[in-house]
């Protein structure tokens, strides 16, 4: 095979493993917001079948013979820039997938297609021994995976590397401690602090549809393309990306207006960023963020820098106000934004504040560790779980459906992604503090309700480029720096400073 | 290669065939009921990759070993009668299937995927140029099907044969002529009659979220399981079996009541069908109706003889008029059951009563064979079908979206297929005719409105049988005789002579 037509070949296979990826993301979309229970085993073998395809495509010998003769001696001023990029990633996905054996493989793919709907069910009966057998037997295979991969250090940079290249326990660790002690520092001054937002604007009970309907008409304000994405309602609100053109996101619908209309903004986010990817990586093993601590970073930035902020709501508010006049007709705008961004160490990662939300991460973070060291197992989850909480957040869990059972992430399998979302964060605040320097009316354009240049910035700095860059290089040419936590604590102090009007 | 190792490799290619049937089967829901407009063509090139690697394995070297070993000389004895009919479906498609150029299908594949989008486009702005194109290389790629399939007298035939095998224009032409003279002598009788049914019920316009909530109130006490299946709304109503425990129907809802519950009944036939079939069939060949006819025949069957007949309606139309009370609360039982029947000659096909309907498959019927044979083409269709609902209905559609673009059936490039909707119409009275006899309270039955044993003697005698039986088998099997057009024209001058009061 001479090099071009191990090119062509490989854009084939590229095109193909595409395809598939994108029929296995719709039908994960439609077991999580439409399959029927009963149809949900069946579909999950299906899955298994096609994913299994997908690993034999990725770890064929075609793809090997490819990548060698495409790599060998070849230097980036061989190839462009995008050619280079997708055979790095090609190259990364067949020797991360050689080093799984393809039986073990089919096994956890099956096992986590069925252990959504177990979760599910036992999340809702507050059941944790229904799911205890599933969920350890993920923890086993996770366990075989760090094996199989390799690892300096700790087990668990080999899961680490999955999501976030370049990070490690090594890394993680002081950084998380620093956050933890800054953020509990904060957090105490918050707590003694005599000026606290009300409390009871959003107890009153936001009826479902009129939420929904908020929501859709929230969705081309903040930029989503509706011609090529959807929103539905789930358990757990996620995006996916179906394709470049078909992007969808998920929120839900509880009494409090908050709830679905933050998830709205988070997952807009993630499907700006997915939206926004150039069409030639269409099909391309680039067509996807440069991290999952890049994509969270975008989800992350609408969703706090933007959305909770009093400039978005002053366009905004008297929409909600007309929507909601009975609980929100008497309430200023400054009450609102204000009440947006209550501080107060709660149950659930999905709907706790911003400053407390890393404290949940870094939970997760430390069980996940404990747990692929092989020092402690599911049965010991719940114990577990509910001292932690006492140590980070002062909280505990009445029920495991509000403790342990609470993430859906587990049933996916994933173990090495938590820390994905405080990496976010940090991103977000870098990448915030680059934006003010570089749009100058950034803080009127929120005021104005005028998103679309914003949008513009990012999609010209972080989201055209797919996963061309990996995420060091890209926050990098982004901030000019490397990733530095004080923006980060800098954010949290300046805002809660204004919120819970701290003395200095 | 021995006999047990091909009867190993014959299970093992035949359930990753039925994986992809069934994620081809979800995703084409998907493109009809929730994926965004820009989304199509991608997930269209998506399912034409996916469809390839079906039509790779069904005609692959592998498949075509396992058939020779397993065929070559065996008979009935040497297999249970579900591996025999497995075979006999697996080698009929490896045969059709080995007759068509794999480009040649790919294009098709495509090239009928886009254009349901294209379609529903040009119905849309009544624009049949947008769609004419698309529609003439249908056209000429089933052409070239019937060369590749070969044919005895017409080349209609090999199509034929796709969904109904056994059935020829040799059949067809003198059983449609009969059943189309009957017809109109019955229709101008009907037409001069001076009793007629209201037909002021159904304009008075019925809104939309309480036919939903209507038609969900309906689906349990027809027996559709819930847990197993889903209920969506599509441009045109369909079924679909994603697995024996995922069927999937969809209505529409416009102002009149009538079409979105008979679309329901309809569908829910289909889908009683699917849900009925042994789980012993699932994941293998079998998993599918008889033949299109037999399909047919169950949505026809509770459509018509169930969902159209007074005692039915005996026990639910209460319900209704709970539900539509300024529309329905002056409306007697008789008054509503005679409009259900309204017999009038009409530009819509799914809208048809039941009489006139087999009219408008005749058209389709005659227009499909001038086509194959290359006397007319795409762009002569809009006149020769307004000149033949003038010959046939008497009545010219004034655009062609109510015209000539109405189906969506030859956008998915299925030609052949419309006859199986008057054999299904033949089938179900034969059917109905025999329940009778069979099921002595069948009447009254209906008038408790327990459905339960007509469901399960149907799943006895039919559905759990799946595609085990050939369609002449079975209809043998289940009346005693075979296919006969009688009970369909009994059945009709019976009826009609009640609701329109003809004289004897």
């Amino acid at each position: 095979m001479n090099k071009e037509q191990a090119l062509s070949k490989f854009k084939e296979l590229e095109e193909k493993l595409s395809h598939y990826r994108s029929i296995l993301a719709l039908v994960q979309w439609d077991m999580e917001t439409g399959a029927p229970k009963q149809g949900i085993p069946y579909m999950a073998s299906a899955m298994g079948t096609l994913s299994t395809e997908v690993f034999r495509i990725t770890t064929s010998e075609e793809m090997g013979e490819c990548l060698q003769v495409l790599t060998e001696d070849t230097n980036p001023a061989d190839g462009d820039l995008r050619t280079m990029a997708s055979l790095r990633e090609a190259k990364r996905s067949y020797e991360q997938s050689k080093k799984i054996p393809e039986k073990l493989y089919s096994e956890f793919v099956v096992l986590t297609a069925n252990a959504q709907s177990i979760w599910a069910e036992a999340k809702k009966t507050d059941n944790y021994s229904l799911y205890e057998p599933t969920l350890q037997r993920i923890i086993e295979i996770n366990r075989e995976f760090t094996k199989c991969y390799g690892y300096e250090e700790h087990p668990y940079d080999a899961l680490l590397d999955l999501y976030e290249p370049g990070y490690t326990v090594r890394v993680l660790d002081p950084l998380f401690a620093n956050l933890k002690d800054r953020t509990l520092s904060l957090l105490q001054r918050i707590q003694t602090s005599p000026n606290k937002p009300r409390e009871d604007i959003f107890g009153q009970g936001f009826d479902k549809q009129k939420q929904k309907e908020f929501c859709f008409h929230l969705l081309p304000k903040l930029g989503f393309n509706l011609e090529a994405g959807v929103l539905g309602a789930s358990a757990h609100p996620f995006a996916t990306g179906i394709s470049l053109r078909d992007v969808r996101i998920t929120t839900r619908y509880i009494d409090d207006v908050r709830s679905s209309v933050l998830s709205v903004i988070h997952e807009t986010g993630h499907a700006l960023y997915e939206q926004g990817i150039d069409p030639e990586l269409e099909g391309t093993f680039l067509r996807d963020g440069a991290s999952m601590g890049i994509h969270e970073s975008q989800s992350r930035f609408l969703e706090n820098m933007v959305g909770r902020s009093k400039e978005f709501w002053s366009s905004l508010y008297p929409d909600l106000q007309r929507t909601f006049p009975s609980q929100l007709q008497q309430v200023s705008l400054e009450d609102f934004y204000r009440s947006l961004n209550i501080v107060e160490p709660s149950l659930i990662r999905t709907e706790a504040d911003e400053l407390t939300y890393n404290l949940h991460i870094m939970i997760r973070y430390e069980l996940e560790k404990a747990m692929i060291q092989g020092e402690i197992n599911a049965k010991d989850l719940p114990e577990i779980w509910n001292s932690k909480m006492k140590e980070y957040l002062g909280v505990v869990p009445p029920t495991n459906a509000e403790g342990v059972l609470q993430d859906i992430h587990w049933s996916f399998g994933e173990f090495g992604y938590f820390p994905s979302y405080t990496l976010g964060n940090l991103y977000s605040a870098q990448i915030y503090h680059v934006i003010q320097q570089k749009i100058p009316g950034f803080h009127q354009l929120l005021t104005e309700g005028n998103l679309l240049p914003i949008r513009e910035w990012l999609r010209e700095q972080i989201h055209q480029y797919g996963k061309i860059y990996t995420p060091g290089e890209l926050i990098e040419k982004v901030s000019g720096e490397k990733l530095n936590a004080d923006y980060l604590i800098q954010y949290f102090e300046e805002k809660f400073s204004k919120v819970y009007q701290l003395g200095q």
